[in-house]
């Protein structure tokens, strides 16, 4: 007879609503195939019809006989080994963020990481001691930071959106608090722009005072900018762009704008580390030999794939990015117009529902009369075809239990028409 | 101006040695390019020199249309999409456990991951709550695991490593005083056959042995494979394939019998976790759901390599691992040759210097009359051209100290004959 383990003596992580919901999540959606989701902020499709991984990785090979005079066989090699932990393609990381940001750092402040995912997971890890250091998020919050600290066990502190951004009188109190406590807010995670859950964007001034607070407070940010590229017109800078003291700390995801199946993301850490019985060395160096101990390196051939995108749009993640933008704007335009259409006018507004007008992402924040949970998505999804995703899997207490989010990437323009039509079925059958 | 880290006030792992150390050791192999390296215990590369990714990914392709009536442009897209956190292979990976070691197990239970490495975190992470559950390691031990443990901040017990494997008193005592202490220790990691560093192996009573005292003392057996396809004529079997009781979580790599640069590895863990408030679910699941935090999957293109790569090779790894087995072999047998030649006749052996007679994997350890330490490795490679690595990077207290491990995986016989010709050259300079 075999012996069972029990729930209750594996990792508490793993009782966590965070983790735990992910596969009833999961369950329901794979129980209506059928149903139109709006679930999934995955990255649309068509850009992924005549991927050709060959022709990208010839690409990069071709870039590194040239740069490093290697023979073809020697730079194929290259990607068929080990492989250094800090990476391969990092100076057409620090290229790109240049051309498109106007950041400038040393390919040596640059990780590259098996996603962004990883990518906060290594620095959430560098920086939090055990019991002392604690992590503040914009709630809601994206869950991949939410489940990066609770393995971790890595206390989180959650700091209200308001509509500029950020409550920073809330942090600046949260900091205050921790330090009364014998804690310290060592790090903000944000997306200041198009945020994942609710669309947000953090104007420049809300930018300028949140950098001012992390210099008074001593905390250092986490931006996360995956959203960024789908913005219209010019793009507010980044946090890292305004940053002359080395607070930021900026995560990078080639995700959306060149494809999830390579998982390859970044993380630049610039910050020097100064230790008394060695040279100063940089966060990045930490956080290398952190990632030598979780994955050990990124596959160097999913980076030849990234590098070899890159080099074909001359190292500007924004080319790469600009056709993808333009389906991703019209996507949330059609979303927005197909719920004013459908909700507003002729049936009216069903009652206490809402929801915001993000100029840019993948997502919208939508507000129900009642508790848009696990239940009331199963009735939505077999009663009339349409899922979301329950945005209380976004908090960490139980606000937001009422809102759901979601998601326009995914999806073609007659799936978004026929999909809201359904949601307003749906959404009118509730009584508040 | 920048403001500076403290050193100090980032996570502890990165005071530790097992991590600390390993830039030092790349600092100092990347200054002596030209000497002889027994250091990397890399696959060697002449198995990549015709290397077809794109065949590979093909091969799974075509298998994805036969088995799931995809289109070619559906499977294609299923490798360029995020894909499952439990991986897409699965089902390959359990035809090759029960074609090679006579395992059987649901596709289910087995987890892809980003390499062995990944594997060995994402377990440990599932079984360890804070600092109430230890690990156990043999020692001297693989540094990944211990690097693993230190940024979970799991405590660590060192077991003495033996002639027939592992101390089996010392292991029981270890058990008990850690109940004693209020804590249990949840695992031990063990990798019976050809260990890394030590090249030691755990004969077939020795594994009986440790199955049976796993299920007296209530811990569970975390077992690392990835050397034993190198066994000259049958392989011992696992001890998965000895455990009738879910004791043995299993953990495979493909890195050394198909190429590193994929980053593939995989967990079994078939253990069945009750909770109160939910049906049974197996280990694998709630690895599943810490990987989602961690690296969300494995790249679905990485995994479409080794599935190609399989497949081809009739499902089962054993046949993809039998001419490099034949390779390894040829190298340990010159490798111990040389040392024979080198060392035992003509000038003597050095006084002091010994080392073991493993009969297969990558390693050979080795030792001197004084302490292996990167001094020591420093004069070896500046004036003898001939590089290994210090053996305590693999232990957790000061022993070990005098003791250092060469690799065989990764030259060719002629440097093997001309590094082992310096290596005597060097260790006749040493005086105990």
């Amino acid at each position: 007879m075999q012996s069972a383990l029990d729930r209750d003596a594996l990792h508490p992580a793993l009782q966590d609503p965070v983790l735990s919901s992910i596969s009833f999540l999961n369950d329901i959606m794979s129980r209506y195939p059928d149903a139109i989701s709006f679930a999934p902020g995955a990255p649309h499709l068509s850009f992924l019809a005549d991927f050709d991984v060959a022709r990208y990785v010839d690409r990069y090979v071709d870039h590194l006989c040239r740069e490093r005079g290697h023979t073809p066989d020697q730079a194929r090699a290259l990607l068929y080994e080990y492989g250094p932990s800090r990476g391969l393609i990092n100076e057409l990381v620090a290229t790109a963020l240049r051309l498109d940001h106007g950041v400038t750092v040393s390919p040596d402040a640059v990780v590259i990481t098996v996603g962004a995912q990883e990518a906060m997971l290594l620095a959430l890890r560098a920086l939090c001691r055990p019991a002392v250091d604690l992590i503040a998020v914009v709630e809601p919050c994206f869950v991949g930071v939410l489940g990066a600290a609770r393995l971790l066990d890595i206390g989180v502190v959650a700091i209200s959106e308001t509509g500029d951004g950020i409550d920073l009188d809330q942090l600046e109190t949260a900091c205050r608090a921790a330090r009364a406590n014998g804690q310290r807010i060592r790090a903000l995670y944000i997306a200041p722009d198009f945020s994942n859950p609710s669309g947000s964007i953090l104007n420049i001034d809300a930018r300028r005072r949140l950098l001012d607070l992390a210099d008074r407070e001593e905390f250092l940010l986490l931006e996360d900018n995956a959203y960024g590229f789908t913005a219209s017109g010019e793009q507010l800078p980044t946090l890292k762009a305004l940053d002359t003291d080395a607070r930021v700390i900026y995560l990078g995801t080639f995700a959306k704008v060149c494809l999830p199946g390579a998982r390859v993301g970044f993380v630049v850490a610039d910050q020097i580390v100064r230790a008394a019985d060695r040279p100063e060395r940089l966060l990045a160096d930490e956080i290398t030999a952190i990632k030598s101990m979780v994955t050990v390196n990124t596959s160097p051939i999913c980076q030849a794939i990234i590098g070899g995108m890159l080099l074909e749009h001359n190292g500007s993640l924004a080319a790469l990015g600009h056709e993808k933008a333009t389906l991703y704007r019209r996507n949330l335009a059609l979303l927005l117009n197909e719920l004013d259409q459908e909700l507003s006018q002729g049936s009216g507004l069903p009652t206490g529902v809402s929801w915001n007008r993000p100029a840019g992402g993948f997502f919208v924040r939508m507000r129900l009369p009642v508790r848009a949970d696990l239940a009331l998505l199963e009735l939505s999804a077999s009663t009339y075809g349409v899922l979301w995703t329950p945005m209380s899997y976004f908090h960490l207490g139980s606000t937001g239990d009422n809102d759901l989010r979601l998601s326009c990437s995914y999806l073609d323009p007659e799936q978004i028409e026929e999909g809201i039509s359904r949601l307003g079925g749906f959404l009118r059958s509730l009584s508040p």
